[in-house]
C-alpha cells in the first residue's frame, strides 16, 4: 500500500508544489507516494459553485459551509475509508514529530485545507476530522500547511532518505533540539571544529553531541527541556531507554 | 518600499510555488511583494558547484559549508543592507504570529534554507543570522518552513487581505485561540447555529465569542492559557487593554 496524500482544497494546482521538487518529488516520480488533490468546489450546488457565506453573528470574511465541506469529506472517505481525516487549523493539534511518524507509517491522510476565516464548527462534531496545527501563526490557508505536514512525513517514507539516514538523532526524535553540526574547511574567519569532534574518539564524540543537545534545549527552549525532563521523571522505561543510549 | 524576500536556497525552482497562488499570487502579480530566489551553488568555488561536506566527528548526511554560505549571505547583504536575515532551522527561535506581524511591517528578509543534516555552526558565530523555527518536526529543507514564513508574511502587507479586514480577531493576536465559526445553512443535520449568533446583539455575540476563545483556548492549549494569563497578571497595561475590549 503506497502513501497517498488526499487533499480537499479550493487550490488543488498548489499541489503537489514544492513537494513534487528534491527529496519528495524524486519520491513521487518514484511512485513512493501518491498525491491526490480534490476540488471542494465539485460537490457545490449552485452554478456559481460557491463554498463560502457570511459568518454567522456578523464580522468580516467568510466562512466554508459545513453541508459543503461534508459532501467532500464524505467522498474522500468513501473511496479511502479507515484512513485519518485531518483539518489544517489554527484551533487544532500543535504537530509534533511523533504525529508525523505515526502519519507516515499509516497509509497516508485525507487533509481538509481551510480558507477564508474558516469552517462551520459543526462539520468537526459531525464528522470525525482531527484539527491539526503546524504552529502558532496564521496562514493565508491551510494548502500551505498541508504541503508542510506532507514534507514532513515524506522524508521518512521507506527508501525516500535512503537507508543511511535513520533520522534518529535529529531535533525533537529525541524530545531534545539536535546537537551542532561542523564541516570543512578545519579552520574558516579564524574559527576552528571544536577539538573533540577532530579526537576519532567516539564515545567523547557522543558525550559531547549529547551534553551540547542538552545545553542548546535548555538555553533556546525551555518549554521543550521541561517536558523531557518531567517525562523522564513520570515514565521509568523512558529513563531506562534514556540510560541505554 | 516593497516588501521582499530573498531567500537562498538550492532549490529556487521551489519559489514562489505555492505563494504564487491566490491572495499572496495576486499580491506578486500586482507588485505588492517581490520574491527573489539565490541559488546558493552560485557562490561555489569548485567545477562541482558543491555546498556540503562530510559532517565533522562522524555520523549520517551532510553538512552544509559555512565558508560558501557566508558568499551567498554576504552578497544578499551587500545588496540589501540593513534587512533581517534568517535561516530556517528546528533548532531556531519558534515562529509567533507577532514575530510575523514585524517581519511583515519591514522591508522583507533575507532567508537562508538549510538542507541536508544542517549548516555549519561557526555561520551563526560569524554573521548576524537568526535562526528561526515554524515548529516542532523535521523539514526536508528550509524551503518550505521560508514559503510558510512568507505566506504569513504577505498576507499582512497592506492591500493583500483588503481592508474590510483587520485580522485582529484571529487566533493568536489576541494571545488565544480564535472563537468558533459558522455560517448558513441555519440547520444542518439536525445541528442548529447557536441561538446567540442569530440574537442581532452585538454585545452578546461578543461576550459569547470571547467566552468561547477562551474556553476553548484553556482546553485544548493550556500551554498558551498558561502564558496568557501571566502575560496579563505581568504587564499592567496588558491588562488595562484586555478590560477595554
Amino acid at each position: 500500500m503506497t502513501f497517498t496524500a488526499t487533499i480537499l482544497t479550493l487550490y488543488p494546482e498548489m499541489f503537489p508544489g514544492p513537494i513534487g521538487h528534491s527529496l519528495a518529488g524524486r519520491a513521487l516520480a518514484e511512485g513512493r507516494w501518491h498525491c491526490d488533490p480534490v476540488q471542494i468546489r465539485d460537490h457545490a450546488a449552485d452554478r456559481h459553485r460557491s463554498v463560502d457565506d457570511t459568518p454567522a453573528g456578523g464580522g468580516a470574511g467568510m466562512v466554508m459551509r459545513a453541508d459543503i465541506l461534508a459532501l467532500a469529506v464524505d467522498a474522500a472517505m468513501a473511496r479511502r475509508p479507515d484512513v485519518p481525516v485531518l483539518a489544517m487549523s489554527p484551533r487544532g493539534r500543535p504537530l509534533t514529530q511523533a504525529c508525523v511518524r505515526d502519519l507516515a507509517a499509516g497509509p497516508g491522510p485525507i487533509i481538509l485545507c481551510g480558507r477564508f476565516e474558516g469552517i462551520d464548527e459543526r462539520l468537526f462534531e459531525a464528522r470525525p476530522i482531527e484539527p491539526v496545527s503546524i504552529g502558532d501563526y496564521i496562514l493565508s490557508g491551510g494548502e500551505m500547511a498541508a504541503l508542510t505536514l506532507l514534507d514532513a512525513c515524506i522524508r521518512l517514507l521507506p527508501g525516500v532518505m535512503g537507508a543511511a539516514h535513520s533520522g534518529d538523532d535529529e531535533s525533537f526524535e529525541t524530545g531534545l533540539l539536535e546537537y551542532p553540526h561542523y564541516t570543512r574547511p578545519r579552520e574558516w574567519e579564524g574559527r576552528t571544529i571544536p577539538e573533540v569532534l577532530r579526537s576519532g574518539d567516539h564515545a567523547a564524540i557522543a558525550a559531547w553531541r549529547k551534553s551540547r543537545s542538552e545545553d542548546d534545549t535548555r538555553l533556546r527552549r525551555p518549554d521543550l527541556w521541561e517536558r523531557h525532563e518531567g517525562a523522564r521523571v513520570q515514565s521509568p522505561s523512558g529513563a531506562r531507554r534514556e540510560k541505554e543510549r
